[in-house]
C-alpha cells in the first residue's frame, strides 16, 4: 500500500510492483509504502536493488527476531519496533515486528502480516490539514511510531486489569490457579520488558543523532514519545513488583493454611487420643482388676474423661489456639 | 483564581473567563493563575489560543496519568508533579496530578479537582513583606513545588507511623491481616515510588538547565527541593527494604507456630500411641492367655506403661522439643 | 591450515611448519591461518619468534580460562571469544576458546581442538564473488566472531526448548526432577553469561577503537555484531528471570501439595478418632455398666456415630476443605 | 563552647551571647565555636543574623532530620553529618545530627544535646604542637568528621560483634529469638546505611570542590576520609549480606525441624497403628471367632507383630529415615 | 629482607637498621626491601623519618583492616592489597595485608607476618636474564602484585571444589550439614568479595596514572594485571550466584522431603484409623449386639476391612500418592 502526499494533495495505491513505487520516492512529495508481508519472496531484494538498501539490513527486515534498534545508514534511516497487541480470544499477547527504513522522502513499513493499528494515521493522512500533510517524512515516521506505542497503553492496561482481578482473588480465596495465572503474567511481563525496553534507548538516539534527516520540528514530538515509553517501562517495572509481591503473598497464604489445619489436626488427636487410652484401660481382661468392679467405676472414668478434655482445651487455650 | 502581585501590589480574582488573564500575563508583575478543574470543556484550548500554548503540552495537562517531568518549550517551561494526601477516612492515598506553566512573567497551575495544599502560600501572597512578593515568577512555581513536596513528608509520616505499628503487632501475634497490612503498604509504596522518582530527575533538570525563566537566586531554593525529594525517595527506599524484611519475618513466624505444633501432636501421638497399643493387647480375647490371671498383671502393666511415659519424656527431652 | 586470498586468488594449504606462513603474512594478500591445537609443544614459541608476539598474549592463548576480551598491541589486534556448542549426546555445553590475532594483511586463530563452526566460512572464501574476498583481514576477523556469535543463538535456542518443555512438566506434574532441571540449567546460565557478557565490550571497543588495523567499510558490520552480541546477552537474562520464576512456582506447588495431603490426614484423624473414643467407652468391661443393658444401646450407638460423622462433615464443608 | 587559635595562642570560652563570638570570627586566628543544643531559642536567628547566614541553611539547623550534605554557599560551606553512638545500657544505637558551618576562619558545629565525641580533639587544640594548632578553619572541620567517622567504626564493631554472637547461636540452638535479633539487625542497618551512606558523596564532592575555603593541604585529609567513609559502607553492605543469608539459614532450619519431628510422628504412627489395629481384631467379641482358641494364638499373634514391626523398621532404614 | 639490584648486578641482605638502606634507595639500581612485621615497634617511625613518608600513610600500613586501594603521594605511590592463602589445616582462607610503597627506584612491601608467596619472584631477581632485572622500580610492584593476584586464582580453585563436591552431595543425599558448608560458603565469598572487589579500581587508577614512576613499558603488564583482577572477581560473583541457587535447591529438596514423609503417613493413617474403628465397633460390650452372635460375622468383617484398605489404596493411586 502506498500514500504518497504533500499539503496540497494525496495519491493512494496498492502496488503490486516495487518499480512502480521509483517514482513516488523520487518526488519532493512524503511517500509512505506499507509492506503487508515481509516474507513474500523476492521482494526485499527488489527493494535493495532499486533504493539502493545494504544487505545487513535487509536481513534485519526478514529475521523478525530483532530487538528494537535504530540505525544511521547515512542517505536512510533504519528502526526496529514491535507491534504488540491483545489477543482476547486467545487471552495473550500477540508480537509482530515492524521495521522501518525513513528516507529523506520516503517511509517504507515492513509488517510481519497484513493488518495494523494505522488505520487512524491513515485517515489524518487522507484529511488536508492535518499536521502529517504539512510535515516531512520524518514525522511520518514518528506518527508511525506513536501509534504503535500508544498501543502499548492499551496491552498495559489488560495486564493492569487482570492483576487487580489476580489481587481480589488473593484476597479473598487464594487457589492454586491464582499461583500459576500470576506466574504467567510474570512470564509475559519479562517477554514485554525484552520487547519495550530498547525502545528507550531508540528513541533518545534518535533525539540526539545529527541526521539531517530528521528536523527540528519533529523534535519536540520525539521528545513527547519518548516520554511514552518511559511511561510504558516504568508500568512494566512497576507490576513486575507488584506480581512478584502478590506471590509471595500466595506462599504465605498456603502456609498460613497448613498451619491452620495443623492445628485442628492436632486439636482432635491431642484431645482424643488421651480419651481412647484411658477407655482401652478399662477394657482388658485381667481378672484381678478391682476397679472394674467398683460401683462408681464408669461414673469416675466419665468424670476423668471429661477433665482430661477440659484440660487439653485449657491448654489450647492458653497457647493462642483457639 | 488569579493572583497578580509584584513587590508592592497584589490582585486577587476569581476569573471565569481566560481572556480576562491577559492583561495580567502581559504586565511586569507576577501573575499566578490557579486552574481547579483542568476538564472544564474548551478551557485547555483558550489557553492554548491565548497564549499560544504547543498542542502536546495541552495534552499532557488534559491526560492526568504522566509521570513527573520537565520540559522546555524555549519560551515557557512546563512541569508535571504528583499531590499525594492521605485520606485518613478511607485510609489510603490519594493522587491529583498538577500541572505548571512558567512564563517570564506568569505561573499557571493546572489541578483536577478543586481543593489544594496551597493556602499557607497564598498567605505568603498577601503579606506585604514576604520573599515571594519580591521574587520573578520562578520562585512562585518553586514555592508551588516545595508546598507539594512538603506534603509528601506527611504522607510518608503516616507510612512510617503504620510500619512501626505492624512491627509491634508482627513482634507479639502476627495474624494473617498483619501480612496483607504489610503487602498493602508494599503496593502503595511501589505506586509512590513510580509518582515520586522522576521528580528527583525533574527538579535536577531546573537546576541544570540554562533558561533565562529560572533566575541565580532561585537556584539555591532549588538546590534545598532537590534535597527534599531526594530525602523522600531515600525513606521510600527504607520503608521498602523494612516491609520486605517484615515480610520475611512474618513468613518465618508461621513455620515456627507450625512447628511447635507439629510438636505437640508428635508428642502426644507419640506417648499415647505406644500406651493404647499395650492396652489393647491386654484386650484380646484370647482363651489361652495366661498372662490375664497373673495376680499382679494389672500393676505390671501400669509400671510398664509409666516406664514408656516415662521413656518417651526423656526422649524428647533429649531432642531438646520440651 | 592456511588460506592466502585476494580479490583474485586463492591458496589453500595445510602447513607444518610456521616458517612456511611467512611469506604469506608478509604478502599483500590476506592471510588466515587457523591453529588447530593451541597446545602443541613449541607453536606459540614458533609464532612468538617469527611475528614478533608480545609474551604476554601467548600466555593468554595458551591458558585457556581467559574472559572474552580485546587488546590493542599497536600492529596487531588480540581477541579472545568463547566458541559455544551442544553437545546433544551428553545434553551440555561443551565451550572452547577461540585467540584471534588480526595483523595488517593477516588474521591467525588458534583453537584448543581440532573442529568447529568455520566451515560455511571457508567455502565462502573458495568462492571467487564473495564479500570475504574482496576485503581486508580486519573483515576475516569479523567474519569469524559472527560465525561464533551465530553458534549462540543455536546454542540458545535449545536452552529456550528446554525452558518451554519444563514449563509444561511444572503446569502438569512437577516433580523433584524438574527443580533438578531449573536448577541445572540455572547453573548453565550463570556459566553462559560469564562466557558471554564481556564480548559486549570487546565488540563495542572494537567499535570505537581507532586502530589502523579496522576499516572504515567494517564498522556497519561491527554495529551489526554488537547487536547480535546484545540480543544474546538478553535472551540469557530474560531465561534467568523466566527460570527464577519456574523455581518459585516449584516451590509453592510443593506447599500445594502437603497443604492438600494434610487436608487429607486430618479429614480422617478427625472423623475417626472421636469414633473409635466411642466405640472404646462401650468396649470397656466394668461390671455396672447398664447402658451396655439397654435394648437399643447398639442402635443409639450408631446413631450417635453417624452424627459425630456427619458434624465432622459439616464443620471441614465449612471450613471449604472439601 | 569557643576555641579560638592559631599556632601561638589558644583561647578557650563558654560563651552564653552569641555577639561575644563575632570578635573571634573576624580575627585571622581559627574558631571554632560549639553550639550544644540547637534547639536554644533565638540562637539560630541570633547566628543568621550576625553572621547572615541563609535561612534555608538555618532552618536545615533546625530540622535534625536532614540526610548528609554539603553545600556550598559561596563564603561558607555547610555540612549535615550523622553522630552515632551505641548505648550499651538500651543496646541501641542512638543519633545525633552535626551541622557545620566552616568559614574563611571559623568553624561552627550545632549539637542536638551536650555531649560529644570532641573531647580528644579538644586536647590536641590545647597542645601546642599538634597539627590542628598550625592548619586553617577547613583542617578543623576535617578532623571534626574524622572524629565522627571514627565512632562510626566503633557502632559497626559492635554490630559485627553481635553477629558474630549470633552466627554461633544459629549454628547450635536457632530459636525464634534468634530470628528476632537477627531482624532487628537488619532495620538497624537499614537505617544505618539511610544515615552513612549519602557521606561517600558529601566528602567526595569536598574533595572535588574548588572553594577557596578548602586548602590543598587539607586534600590528602580528605582523600583518608573518603576511605574511611568507603570502609563502613562496604561494612554495613557486607552485615547486610550476612544477615540475609542468615535468615536464610534459620528459616531452612526450621524446614530442618519440622522434617525431623515429622519423621518421628511418622515413626511412631506407622508402627503404632497397624499394632493397634491387629490388637483390635483379637478384641473384638464374635462369638463364633475360632482363631481365640487356638491354644498358640496369642504367641503367633505376638510373632505377627513382631514382624510388622520389624518390616516397618526396615521399611524406614530403606527410605533413610533412621 | 632486602634485594637491590640492576641489570648487572644484584645484592641480597637481611638488614636490621632501617639507616642502613638508606644508600641502596638512593641508588640508581631498584632496591626492594620487604619487611616481615609491620609492628616491630619503632620501625614504621623509622621510615617516616628516614625517607619522609605521610603520616597518614604510615597509619594506614599500621592498621591491617584496609580495604585496597592507591594513593598518589607525588614522590611515592602507595598500593594496600590483601594477600589471600587457603590454610588446608583449619581449612579456612587466611588473610594478610600487603602495603606497597613504590619510590623512584625503591619498593617497599610491608606484610604482618613473615612467610609469603614471593619466593618465585626472589629466583627470578636472582636470575641475571629476567626482565624484572632490566625494568624499573614499577615493575617491582607490578611483580608482587601479580604474585599476590595469582594466588587469588589458587584460593578460588579451591573454593570451586569445594562447590562441585557440594553440588554432588546436594544431588544425592542433601543434609543440615550441606546447608551449612553452602552458607559458610557464601559468607567466605562476601568476605573475599569485599578483600578483593576494590582493587580493580586500585589497577584501573594505576593504568589511567599519569604519575611519573609508572612508565610506559609496564602498562601492558597492568592491563593484564587489571584483567586478572576482573577475571577473580567474576568469578566470585558467579559462585555467589551458584551457591544462592543451591540454597533454593536445599531448601526445596527439604519441602519435598516433607512432603514424601506426610504421605507416608497419611497413607498410614487413613488405612488403619477406618479400620481399627471397624474393629472397635465389634469390641463393643453390649448385651444385645446379635451381629457378634452370626455364624459368619467374623468373615464378613474381614471383607469389609478388605474392601476399605483397596479402596483407600485406589484413593490414593487416584491422588497419585503412590
Amino acid at each position: 500500500m502506498l500514500f504518497d502526499f504533500d499539503e496540497q494533495h494525496v495519491v493512494e495505491n496498492i502496488v503490486h510492483d516495487i518499480a512502480e513505487c521509483l517514482p513516488f520516492t523520487d518526488a519532493q512529495t512524503v511517500t509512505w509504502i506499507n509492506v503487508d508481508d515481509v516474507q513474500t519472496p523476492g521482494l526485499l531484494e527488489s527493494f535493495g536493488k532499486i533504493l539502493g538498501f545494504h544487505p545487513l539490513m535487509l536481513e534485519d527486515i526478514l529475521h523478525t527476531d530483532q530487538r528494537p534498534k535504530y540505525e544511521d545508514y547515512g542517505e536512510y534511516l533504519f528502526f526496529v519496533l514491535k507491534m504488540l497487541d491483545f489477543d482476547s480470544d486467545k487471552n495473550e499477547i500477540v508480537v509482530e515486528q515492524l521495521s522501518l527504513v525513513l528516507g529523506a522522502n520516503y517511509v517504507i513499513s515492513f509488517q510481519e502480516r497484513p493488518g495494523d493499528m494505522f488505520d487512524p494515521l491513515r485517515e489524518r493522512i487522507r484529511k488536508n490539514a492535518s499536521r502529517i500533510r504539512k510535515s516531512k517524512s520524518d514525522y511520518t515516521a514518528y506518527a508511525l511510531m506513536d501509534s504503535v506505542v500508544d498501543r502499548y497503553f492499551d496491552v498495559l492496561e489488560k495486564i493492569g486489569d487482570r492483576i487487580t482481578t489476580l489481587e481480589a482473588i488473593l484476597a479473598k480465596h487464594p487457589k492454586p490457579e491464582t499461583l500459576r495465572s500470576i506466574h504467567k503474567l510474570r512470564q509475559e511481563l519479562i517477554f514485554l520488558r525484552k520487547s519495550i525496553w530498547p525502545l528507550r534507548d531508540v528513541v533518545a538516539s534518535m533525539q540526539r543523532d545529527e541526521s539531517p534527516l530528521i528536523h527540528d520540528g519533529t523534535e519536540l514530538f520525539l521528545r513527547d514519545l519518548h516520554d511514552h515509553v518511559i511511561r510504558v517501562t516504568d508500568s512494566i517495572d512497576t507490576y513486575r513488583d507488584m506480581l512478584s509481591s502478590m506471590q509471595d503473598v500466595y506462599l504465605s497464604s498456603i502456609s498460613n493454611r497448613t498451619n491452620e489445619i495443623m492445628k485442628v489436626l492436632t486439636l482432635f488427636s491431642s484431645i482424643f487420643l488421651p480419651l481412647t487410652f484411658i477407655v482401652g484401660v478399662f477394657g482388658m481382661n485381667f481378672r484381678n482388676f478391682p476397679e472394674l468392679d467398683w460401683p462408681y467405676g464408669l461414673q469416675g472414668t466419665i468424670v476423668l474423661m471429661v477433665l482430661v478434655g477440659v484440660g487439653m482445651y485449657l491448654f489450647f487455650k492458653h497457647k493462642k489456639w483457639l
